[in-house]
């Protein structure tokens, strides 16, 4: 019953309006895999530079996640920085590609069969060389972003051809699709092929279309966002990892995973880095499923 | 079991990117009591001129309204034109007071004791002059806009310490409480003495803050919006509409009259003026309730 993320590795340094971390653990696969790590047994796949942090490595191994597929490279661990002016979108200041730009995934032994994959967001292009390698899964599901929809659409294409499911934000299914109605968008990718497809709207939760079928949900109240970066890596891990406990694509299957996917969320953007994260209380984490399931 | 509406009666030109309408039916009150006509006896409090159109009269007779409270005065009815450059905000190009200038709402008997009364969107010197007026009512609630909350937020305080539940849209409530979290401003509002605050989030939907309770209900979704005039006013119709038939403000009650004023403003928009409003199947809007429902 486990999962396979396979994405990025960074150490970020980020600003917000609540203050600024420099070189904290980040990345797409790090993210969603610490919020997978609480509801399913977790294997990373991606690549580190010779400078990532010894308790970076124990922090991931202390959640259980198995890093047979954490490459180390020669040369320097990819670096994003980033300031938030407000919170919904991110301005990049500089980005290091450092070992990532090489980046050419190899799913170890232990990786090519398990329950559920999520390609979180990286090149289209590395997307369909994981997909090349895999044997035997029940559930595939791709992120994405605005950079590579951009750059190289039919890629994306070829990807969403072959997923399960794809988690994709209000602004990037318009650019996407060229619909302007999220809905009719969404039914795009299912023509595609795509069995459902999670549309997230940031404040605003998340509404996921598959089978003829929709499902609301708000995103859980947060006090106070202190930095947003990963909120939809937290989100498809939680989401991911509660599907690799399920047979099937059930309406009550997808209303759990995209409560818990909400929460994993909204713990994340609690705080800076990987921080909201991190050993966590699962009574805490069930209490706040509940409670959204009770105000929706 | 009925429900009082006061607010502006307004012939509208409306220009959108689904099209144009020139003198069309409309005023919040108008849009409120349309909505509201389908679930509970409507009584509207408002002025026209002498040129109100005779088919708008007859329209609201044929939704069963009680029009003892609209006064016909000498000149014109109220005018506003508007343009939608996207769907989400018009720009004004004029408004004709006319007769509503002098407008002081006087509730005839039959409106001063009844089970709800809505305080549609009127400047809020108006709607303390009705709460001076009414002897026993269950449910008072109150809309209001950014205009009002620019030009005289004590009088808005006035009215929100007399009110049971206020109406209001996200920025407003930002602007009104300086919060910028939605919930702590709600939460100010409920200090301030009204009983519940509902949240209006356009696309997205709403939320419900009561009793240190949540009730979040997504939009209905809608194909083409053609004209979102009045959408706040028909949710906030149906919404009172379904509180006139309740005894208690309970948990229950509060998420019923939430859907119904959704799937009001869902159907409202979703034509130019009142169209979307008259002459409903109400096994059509019942549907979409359940829907809606089922959904979240």
């Amino acid at each position: 019953m486990s999962l396979v993320v396979v994405g990025s590795v960074a150490l970020d340094t980020i600003e917000t309006p609540s203050g600024k971390v420099c070189d904290a653990l980040g990345g797409s696969a790090i993210y969603a895999s610490l919020a997978a790590s609480y509801f399913a047994p977790t294997k990373v796949v991606g690549v580190v530079g010779e400078d990532f942090p010894q308790p970076g490595i124990e922090l991931l191994q202390r959640h259980g996640i198995c890093l047979d597929g954490l490459e180390t490279k020669q040369g320097k661990t990819f670096r994003w920085s980033g300031k938030y002016q407000n919170l919904n979108q991110a301005d990049t200041l500089s980005t290091e590609l450092n070992v990532f730009a090489d980046f050419s995934p190899q799913l170890p032994p232990s990786c090519r069969s398990c329950e559920s994959l999520l390609l979180a967001n990286i090149h289209p292009a590395l997307q369909l060389q994981v997909l090349n390698q895999i044997e035997s899964y029940r559930w595939v599901a791709c992120d994405t972003m605005n950079y590579w929809i951009d750059l190289c659409p039919e890629l994306l294409t070829e990807v969403i051809r072959r997923v399960d499911i794809v988690f994709i934000n209000e602004d990037e299914i318009r650019q996407y699709t060229k619909s302007h109605n999220i809905f009719s968008g969404a039914r795009k990718l299912i023509g595609l092929g795509a069995r459902a497809v999670v549309i997230k709207q940031g404040e605003y939760g998340s509404v996921a279309v598959f089978d003829n079928d929709l499902f609301f949900a708000p995103a859980y109240p947060v006090e106070q966002v202190k930095d947003p970066t990963g909120a939809g890596d937290a989100f498809a891990g939680g989401f991911m990892s509660y599907l690799a406990t399920q047979s099937d694509l059930s309406k009550l299957a997808m209303r759990k995973a995209v409560r818990l996917g909400t929460v994993m969320a909204a713990l994340n953007v609690g705080d800076f880095s990987v921080e909201g994260l991190t050993d966590l209380d699962t009574n805490k984490i069930d209490t706040m499923i509940k409670e959204l399931q009770e105000w929706s």
